[in-house]
Order: structure tokens, then C-alpha cells, then sequence
């Protein structure tokens, strides 16, 4: 920690794993670039095998190790608690935080269900009477082409919106004999790229149209049913074994969907797309302009401008690196890029300033509970061939 | 006409719209290029209005020009009649030309019905014994990208087929205030974008995958459902009213589709893609590598192989403009790139190979049906919210 | 031939090699798509051995063959002479046609050298005061993309125009085993790159910036000075021998040079440049703005405006295959792409239109000496140390 | 700092403007994503104004901020000098420190004059005997696709390497009312985007070809000659006068430059390519291949393998984000993109790894020297109507 004249911000990691080391760079570089109201401390990491809690806690740079979330819960000393672990162990801990008081950060899926979804954001919504922060954590929302996507749309400068085209793709399982991890696994995944990278871009095109999706169409596959099983059977990493198990989540899914009376959204989420690696694309199409762009190019904003004279009108790629640009004036000069950690970083920015401002940050819990309703209904829709599923507008957040 | 040493081909073209000069521009160009058996002569144009198939004549650079279609099926001279009207009357023209032994070209879609495009199949396949060819019009598949990703697939560079990805995005009806023209109209154009633009992409993906779709689950849309009526009500053209009449096609739709036992393919066909003016795109996935085009920019197949060393993948863009692809040595020195117009030379150029060498060229009528299952489960499936329809694979043709 | 109303325009082509076939498919084709004020007939073509020009004739539609060009010259019913054999022989021919009153098309470079470019200039200028016309085929002044270029820069978007950067680039000699053809013979071929694709750049340069390049300082080299001899020696094509020799032409040019008192163009001419096939590219950049585009992606031009708001700036793609775009309306509906040769239409339609109209068409004998004075002043940099050499800017033309 | 059980390394940095920003991140990130030997401490930042050294101390997160570089060299305590000030106070510092047995590491350029450059490349030679050891920091040789177009270039996938394009465009003085900061002022600078671009393009051509530059022809402009002078004339930043001065350096430098025996390398470095903001760019063509990058989309390699099937033949997007590719691994699964910044992580990283191995890292200083030989010669030629200098290979260094 650095020597600072600033009021300590006492943060706890929950879960080390690759998450664990994204936000750990969020905390660390955040308060180096912009101003915070607070100095961040990275007090102490969390995880289940002491061992491991060692190796994470000096390679992430935190001061302590602890192997019980419970006794961070307890401790009046940590203000913040960033959970980092496996979706099913998001609410308890979550829940237990919030109501000791400290400022949540919960990385999506909010939860593996949706009932502890709901539990969750109840306690949030309780919580922020209090002036307790919490986040879910959406990271791809900080990207300063998104931000900047959502500000053409939001001063209209797309018209109303018509079509959006939200697909993630990698292509990781390409090979049929990569071995079955947890996240092959329903019970400890809850689905395959649904929840993985779907949930990303139901909640991007939340974010760019202010608006929920009110009914999906869904479809989906496994291309490779059975795979080699790990020795160790949790599914967390190491070699195969000689026999073979049975994948249980969908390799790839597509949907349709609706919003407000006019948009429709259409949506891939796969891990077979060959050669693509983290392809995040979004492109939104309204009445006046459309925009674009592609988290394997995230500098890039692509605008389509309808107003302008005919013989001028085209994509224009926007180098999202200027001054003027969300984010990048804390950054490098004109042009120099940035990558895809930066969101950590000014996800922990806007959320150390939410806390000081006493406003609420987004993506909220109930942002996390509107994504996790369409991904359930689009489970839904998938295994009822195809059927139109229709999300209650009038639930509760 | 050239004063060519080789037999004459004596051609009649039905319809002088758009279709119709891309096909003159096919039969003036392609025996300038490729080394055809006959040389065609472009004899007689045919339409409705005798004014406006004079200038369609002189303008096109026919013979002849005519009012009446079957004065050209009686006429012995004319060996090849070329049908580039609208698809309500394809049936009538094309069964009566085959049956009286010319070689026949019918735009897509092959017809507006499912019964008219099964009794036209009949009657090629009827011909076909007899030495008459008929081909339909899916041009796309002669672009050079297109035969090269085909090789590339068949060659089993991509491996097994998992993903396809056909989109097919325009943008002309962007504008609220476009009039309804025919293609508007459900009793005159069938559907909108579907067949109109989705039959290229489904006859592409049977062509690329030489498999046939089985099975589909759709969604359509129509974004703005009341336009200004044009003046003159038969939607040709013209100035808009001040009345205003209802869109009875979608404007756009997306469906998923199955293949084989195991392959997905999801597409996309709408005039609503605000900056896409032309995108008809396609990307497959396999297990050992991919391929991607694009006609915006046509001259240009991007191919993944997955099975070279890792640090080296990546999509290898081919500029399709060299001496050993496709069609490319007919023309011009490497990197001298071709344009949209290119394919119906080598529509042509095949078509013309297929009379002399007594072979069936493709696609075929049966092609054309083939496709045309597919749009009508599309619409069934459109209809009933979403759910999958099956086709009879065991159906003929 | 097609039946015409129109009053018809008698058309002889000398040379039918390469530029052969692409000015014959400016004839065949121009009249179909634009309203010319004449019918074009192709009337004869022209080359040294009667069986090649047999062949050329029957395979480029001309209605008769000849082996005299001076024959055509005197054959009263010819109005139109397209000069496409090598550059030696421009002066001759050109001049001979003009003097009897011939329209003339040449192809570029005007001439092999100064003087035989500054007396076809001269004959040009007479001829033009009995009204006749002449122009030298520096074809890609017609791609539409380098038109609405150019359109951009007169209108000021770009403003004061400062740096260009402009190149051409090929990649057929990479391999060191390629015979030495006469495009390698400094004898034949006067220079390599620099007159073969060089020129091509000066002419665009002059005509994007309507300004003259008034002083040069270059560079060139040759890689592989020893290749194989052809058994036939005139350098025309067929099999290597065992025998190799020396390449007496430039492999790689590069210069830099100044327009008026501020603006700098850099020029790079190469036919190493290993994976590109024929990229010619250019890019301008004012005070207020700038473009770009590239021969391999000829329906695209990036025009970047740096007058909107700064975080909208970027370099818009614009597909320049729209109505109101320059020349595309006479061809498809938007989003349709041209190819390569489409720009010898255009060079065929301006050059009918100037005849009718009574007016110069351009580029102009005078526009091809301007380029080959930047080109002696290049070699001869290039054989001084990189000397700056001056252009005479009071030379006549 | 964190609670590590390694050795610490306890660092000064002097100045603390951009670069020391960028390696400020480098010192902080490095060790929590690389295994490095050492645990780095950011024990002292140095600056000339006590107040502004304060806010860099906790901006950017040092224990301690001084403004007196001697009593940095002066404490045994410190391991190594981060000098980040200037060019003209590298030697004074870089040569004390190296002296006083502090390994060192100096930003880019080593010097503003060849006799300090030497002079300091001495003394590194003197330490290295010593065991101390400096690096100057050409931080992009550390970009993983620079690194991976080194890798592919040493294994021979490119042949014999033949033409070089190295182009770093900015467009930051393109307004003619930007003000005379230091940059323009030759007596602060030495020269223009020469030194501040062109140093990194030369040393990356070396670093890629391994090989040295040996002569230059170069030309270079000013196009804005006047400008507004800043109210403060030390030249860093603030408002501007009303009065004018004049620009003293050059806004604009090509050159030409040989390798070895054959190579051509031509070079553009500018601050005036509208619409181009970092656009670091090189292509290396090659007669078996060729490769291209781009730093405004530095995650990318374009790799052209000459070898493979004609048909196939093309730049493949190689997406240097895969698990074998250099420096990835350390950091997030495939396909998450790095930045900018990164760059400077690896280099401390390698510098860290350098000093425990006991190996001289590079780019040495005598690799810094050799560049600034190159621009020494190229503002020679430049100034003496672009002739020729050649760089005596002899030298040392």
C-alpha cells in the first residue's frame, strides 16, 4: 500500500481465481489513475486451501490470506467485499456482507439461480438504505467504446432502435477431446455459454438501450456430447483421464428477442465459433444510425451516421482514445490503446465513487436479476422448442 | 453480334428489370472471356409494353424485341429463353420452354409457390432426359470466394460442420417514409427479405455443405407497418401519395436451422441493417478450421485453419484474385479484382458448358425447390410462434 | 453489333494484348449502361501477326482483322483510334491517327520517352482545334472512390492539402527463378515499376490535387540482378531457358515530392512487396481532413473529417456504390460492387461524351507528358545520389 | 508494497511526467503478473519542484519523492535508476548511477547528442563488467506481435528480407493554432518527430532484422512555420500568448535506408496524418513471406507465408493473444487484448529477469546508440539536399 493522505478503503477478495486476478488489477491501478476520494487497501484475499491462498495473496499483492470468508464478514476493518467465487456461493456471502454493512462487489452471474437472484437483490435494495454499495460486475459496460455507444443512443442519435446483433463467440471446445471442467458440468455451471457469455450481452444491450428484453425464442446444441473426463474430477484443471463423460450444458446457444414494442435482438453465445478467441460483437441498428464494435478490437467504435449527406455515409471507425472519449483522459495521451483489463479499473473507479458520492453504481444487483430472468427464460424457451417465453414486466426490479 | 466462326446459341430473355440487365450484361460478356462451344446471340428481348422493350432492346443490345413470350417458345430458332420476370409467372414460361425443348435460366426464387416450383422440377427433370438443361438463378455461388470456400469444405479443410453463420442485411426501408413498392405487397412478392434475400443465403449453405436443411425454427418481424402508397398502385416505382397502406411482408426475419444430425446454422435476412447496404455474409465453423466472406467486399474468402501451429492460426485473408481460383484466369492479371456482376459471366460460361457437354448444370430446379421448402417452413414456423418445423427429407428432390 | 437508332462511332484497336482486352470491354459494355450519343462499333483490331489477331478478334468481338495499322489510319470510315501497344510505338500511331483526324484513346505511359511525348502533345493540341479528341488511359482517374476523392478535396473538406502518401505495389518478381520478360529489359520497358505503376501514381496525384509535382528526390534499387533468359528472347512470355541475364530495370522505386510551396507526396513503386497483389493506395491529409483507398478494395473510400465533434472523428468507410456516388447509378442498386475494369467504361463513356459534346476530355495528351516530366526527374534523382531534380514549371503543358 | 517473501529491488524513477507514468505501471504491474526474482519497492520518485513531485509521489504511488537526483545515487539503498526525465539530463544521470554501481534504465532517446550517447554507452559497457546492468527504452520491441514478427524473422519464414516500410503517423499539430510547446523548440527537442517517432521505427527495423542500418537519404518539412507561443516559454503546456514564434523543428521526416547489402527500408514519421493518432506501422516484405503490424491494433500480427498452396495464399490476422504467444501467458486467457502499457511491464520484467541472470538486457545502450547514429545522419542528409550519408560499420557499438 502506498503511502497516501487519503482515507483508507479496506478491501476484501473473495475467490483467486482468474477473476480474482482482474479485479486484484483493478484495485491496484485504479486509484493510481484517477482521483478517488479514497486510498484502496488490498487487505486480505479469501479462498479454501490455505496453500493456494498463499500463492494468490503474493501474487495479487494482498496483505493477508484467510481460508473463512466469515471472519472478513466479522471484521470492522474491511469496508468492501469483491466476490470473485463460482456463481453458487454468490448469495450467501453476498447477503451476509451487505448486511454486516460492507460495499458489495459480486462478479456475474449475480447467482446460479433465480430465486437466490432475487433473495440477493432484496438484501441490495435494503442495504443501499443504509448507504451500503453494491455492483455486479458487467465489466464490458466500462469500456469506453461502450460508453460512448450508449451516448449516441441515448441522444438519438441512432433514432429509435430496430435490430441489434449481440454475439459472443470462442472457441475453446473446438477440440473434441478437451477434457469436461465444471463449466461442462449443469450442477456447478448452471449452463454452458448462456450464463458464461450470454449474460454479458443481455445486459450490453441493457445497458446501450435503457430498455429489458420482454420475451425470448431460444435454441440450442451440443456438438460434442462426450468428452474425456479430468483425473480430478472437479472439473477445476489438470490432465485427462481414460474415460469419457457426458457434457451437460449446451456448447452453443441462439435466441431471440424482444423489447419495448418495435426492437428486436438477435443472440449467439458459443464456444465452437473456430478462430474466433473473445469475439464480444454488438452492432444496433436504428431509424437514423446504427454503431457497432468488437471486444477483440475495443478501442474501435464503428458509427453510422443516416443524417449525413448520402454520398458521404459510411461506418466511421471511431479510435476511442481521445480526450474527450469515457475513461481515457485518465489514461495515455491521443491514441494509445488500451485493453481489456482497463474495464476492471474503471469499474473499481466508478464504484469507490459511488461509495463517496453515496449514489448507488450500476450495474445494480437488480440489473444482475433482469439479465438472469432472460437467460432463465431462454433455458425455457430452448427446451420448449423454440416457444416464444414471455418475462413478467411488471416483476419487481 | 461478333463474327464468330462458332454455332450460334440463339437466346431470348423474359423481363428487362434489374435481373434482366445483369443477365444481358452475362450473355454479352461471358463468350468474350471463356472459351464457350457456341456463340450466344442475343436475339430477342421480351416484355409487356412495347415502348419500354424497345428501349430495354436498344439499351440492353438485343435484336429483336417482343410482347408476347410464347411467340418465342413457338419459335424454333431460339435456343436458350432466359426468364427474368417476376416469380408469379416463372412456371408458366419456364414449363412451356422446356416442354418445347429450350434450354432454360429462371431467376430465383424458382417460383411463388410451393406447387409451381415442384411441377417446374418435374418438367426440367422431364427435359433433362431429352438433353434440355435448366439452371436457377443463384448467382452467388459463381462468385470466386464462394467456389473456393466450397473446395476448401469439400476438400474436409474445415473438418466436421458445426456453425453457420448467414446473414444477408440491406437497408433500403430504413427511411419510414419509403412507399410501398411490390416488394411490399404479400400478394405480389410472396414475402419480403426471405425470399427475396434469404433464399440466396439458404441455397449458399446448401451449396457450401452440400447437405440440405432439415429442420427451422423463425421469427419475422415488420418494423414499419403503414407507408405512403405510390401514386401509380401497381408499385413499380414512381411518386409516393398521401395515402398511406399497410406493409403486408416482414421486414425482416432470423431463423435457426439444422443440418445433418449435427450442424446449426442461424440467419438473418432484412432490409432494416441501417449502413449495410449489400452484406450478404457468411461464416462456417467446423472442427478443424473456418471460412468467412463477405460481397460487400467479394474478391476476398478468409479462411482459419486450425491445424497449423498454434502461434500461426488466424484467418488468412485471400484476395480470391490469383491465377489458380475459381474463374479468376478467364480475366485479368492477379489482384485485378472482379465485381458483383462477374457471376452471371460464369452463370453463363457454365451454363453454356452444360449445353455441349450434355451434363445437368447446377443449380438445379430441384435446387430451387429444395430452397424453397425451406422458406415456406420459415414462414410456418414464423406463423406459430417459433416453433420448429421439419421437412421431408424423403421428399423428392 | 447491335441494332441501334443511334449514329454509329467506328472504333479501331491497335494492340490486343492485356490493355487489348480491357479497352474491348470498355467498348463492348460502355453503351449498355451509359447513353452515349453514339453507338460504338468495334470495328477492327490490330496487331503484327495475322493469326493472333484472328484470335483476338474472334475472342474480343471485333468485326474485322488487320495487321496495317496505317491502313486503318487511311480508312476514311474509322473515327476512332485505341492505341494499346507498347509505349515505343504510341507516338507514331497517335500522331498519324490525329493528323488524319482520328479520335484517339492512348494507353499509358504516353511514351517511352520526353521528346516522342512532347510532339504527340503538340499534334494533340492541333488536332483538338478541328476538333479532335484525345486521351491518354490513365484509367483509375474513373474508379469511382478516386472521383468522389477528388470531389471532397475541390470542395475543400480536406483543406490545405500537406502530406500524400502514395503507392503501388505487386509482388510477381518475388520469386528470384521468374524469367526475365521485357518488362525487365530497360530497352523495351524504358524503366520498371517506376513507368509501369509509377506513372499511375503521379496522374493520380496531379488529378486528386489538381496541382503538378514541381521537384523529386529517389531512390531505387533491383534485388535480384540475374534471372533466367526466356528461350524466346523478345521477353513476350513462354519457357525459361538455362541461361540467365541481367535485369536492366529498377525492382523498387521510392521518391518524395513537392506540389506548390507546402505539400509533400511520397511515392513507393514495387513489384516485391511479398502478399501484395495489386495494391495501389493512397492517402492525402489536410488541415481539415483526410482520405484514403486502395485499388484491392476499389468500391471503399475513407474519408476522415476532421471538423465534427472531436469524439465522433474517425475515418469513415464509404462504400462507394451508391446512386448518388460518380458513375454508379449507370450501373446496379446500391451496395452492388464494381470491379477492376468497370473504370475503362467510364474512360469509353467520358471519351464519347467529350466527342459529342465538342469538348477536351481528360486526362490529356498534355496530363501524360506532366506525368513522364516527373518521371525523367525521377530517374534521373535516382542516378545522382538522390539529388532533388526541379521541374521547369514555365515548361509548356 | 506488498507483504512478499522475495528480495526486494528498491527503485528511483527521475522525472515523473508521461514516461514515468508508463513505467510507474510498469514497476507496479510487472511483479503481480510475472515470477521475477526480485520483489521491485517504488521507493523514490524524483522531480525538480518539491510540489509537483508530491502529487507524482501519490499519483502515482512511491514511497518517498525527493528533488535531488545526487542523493538518489548518493543511497546505498537504491538498486536501480529509472530515468525518465529529458534527453538532454540522460548522460549526467544514467553515467552517476551506472558509476555508482545502480543498474539503470534510460528512456528513449539515450541522449540528444551522439557525444553523450557515446559517452554513456562507455560507461554501460564499464558497469556491465561490474554486473550492473541498463537497458534504453524502446518499450515496443516488447509488444508480443513485434516479438512474434522478430521470432517468425529469425526462423527464415520471411527469407531474404528485401523492402522495409516503418511509418509512425500522428496528427497533433495539424491544427495551426496548437501552440510552440517544447517539442517544436530544436534547442529543447534536437529535432522533431525524428528523434520523438523515428527513434522507435529505427530501432524496431534493427530489432526485427537484427541488422544495422547503413546509410540514409532522407527529406524532411515544416509546415506550419508560426505558431502561437505559450504564455509560460518553458514549452510545457498552459495557455497560449498572443504572440508568435517560430517552429524550429521539422513537422515531417521521410527516409530512405539500406541494410546489409540489399534491404530498402523507407521510412515516415509525422505529426501531421490527419486522422492517424498513433499509428506505429510496419511491414517487412521478404522472399518467402512478409508481416505487418499496426500499433493502433497491436494485438495483431499479419503474417504472409509465401510457402503455402498459391490458392491459399494470403495475410493471416494472427491474434497474438494465444497461450504460446510471447508474453501472453503471463497475463489472460485467449483472447483477452493487452494495451499499450503493457509493453512496459514486459520490459521490467525482462530487466528484472536481466539483472538476476546476471545478462546484459537489450536494447543495450549501444543499441540506443545506434539509432541515434541513424538520425544524426538522417537530419545530415536532410539538410544537404537528401544525399546520401553512410554510417561507418565500424564503429563501435
Amino acid at each position: 500500500m502506498t503511502n497516501s493522505s487519503k482515507t483508507p478503503l479496506n478491501v476484501a477478495l473473495v475467490g483467486h481465481g482468474f477473476m480474482g486476478a482482474a479485479h486484484s488489477q483493478g484495485w491496484r491501478v485504479a486509484p493510481r489513475f484517477f482521483d478517488l476520494a479514497y486510498e484502496p487497501r488490498m487487505e486480505v484475499v479469501v479462498g479454501q486451501n490455505p496453500d493456494r491462498v498463499e500463492v494468490a495473496r503474493e501474487k495479487f499483492g494482498w496483505q493477508r490470506g484467510s481460508t473463512d470468508w466469515r471472519s472478513v464478514i466479522d471484521d470492522p476493518a474491511i469496508d468492501v467485499v469483491d466476490i470473485c467465487t463460482p456463481g453458487g456461493s454468490h448469495a450467501d456471502i453476498a447477503i451476509a456482507a451487505l448486511d454486516a454493512g460492507k460495499h458489495v462487489i459480486c462478479e456475474k452471474p449475480l447467482a446460479n439461480t433465480l430465486a437466490q437472484a432475487e433473495v440477493m437483490t432484496e438484501a441490495a435494495e435494503r442495504a443501499s438504505t443504509r448507504g451500503v454499495r453494491s455492483l455486479v460486475g458487467f465489466s464490458y459496460r466500462r469500456l469506453p467504446a461502450a460508453v460512448l455507444a450508449r451516448q449516441f443512443i441515448e441522444q438519438g442519435r441512432l433514432g429509435e432502435i430496430r435490430q441489434i446483433r449481440a454475439e459472443y463467440r470462442q472457441d475453446w471446445l473446438t477440440d473434441e477431446n478437451a477434457p469436461i471442467t465444471w463449466r461442462l458440468d449443469r450442477a456447478l455451471a448452471g449452463s454452458g455459454p448462456l450464463s458464461d457469455l450470454g449474460a454479458h450481452l443481455v445486459d450490453m444491450v441493457h445497458f446501450l438501450t435503457q430498455s429489458t428484453i420482454n420475451a425470448v425464442s431460444a435454441t440450442s446444441t451440443t456438438f460434442v456430447r462426450e468428452r474425456p473426463l479430468l483425473a480430478d474430477r472437479r472439473g477445476l484443471g489438470g490432465t485427462a483421464s481414460n474415460e469419457r463423460g457426458e457434457v451437460t450444458v449446451e456448447d452453443a446457444v441462439w435466441f431471440t428477442a424482444k423489447l419495448g414494442t418495435t426492437a428486436v435482438a438477435s443472440f449467439e453465445a458459443t464456444r465452437f465459433a473456430t478462430g474466433r478467441k473473445n469475439a464480444f460483437r454488438i452492432e444496433v441498428s436504428g431509424s437514423r444510425g446504427a454503431l457497432y464494435f468488437d471486444v477483440e478490437n475495443l478501442n474501435e467504435l464503428h458509427f453510422y451516421d443516416g443524417t449525413v449527406a448520402p454520398a458521404e455515409q459510411g461506418f466511421t471507425r471511431i479510435l476511442v482514445t481521445e480526450p474527450g472519449h469515457p475513461f481515457v483522459s485518465a489514461w495515455w495521451p491521443a491514441g494509445h490503446v488500451l485493453g481489456w483489463e482497463h474495464a476492471f479499473s474503471h469499474q473499481i473507479a466508478d464504484f469507490v465513487s459511488a461509495i463517496s458520492s453515496g449514489e448507488n453504481p450500476s450495474p445494480s444487483f437488480a440489473d444482475g436479476l433482469r439479465v438472469q430472468r432472460v437467460l432463465a427464460a431462454t433455458q425455457s424457451s430452448a427446451q420448449n422448442n423454440s416457444a416464444w417465453v414471455r418475462l413478467d414486466s411488471s416483476a419487481p426490479a
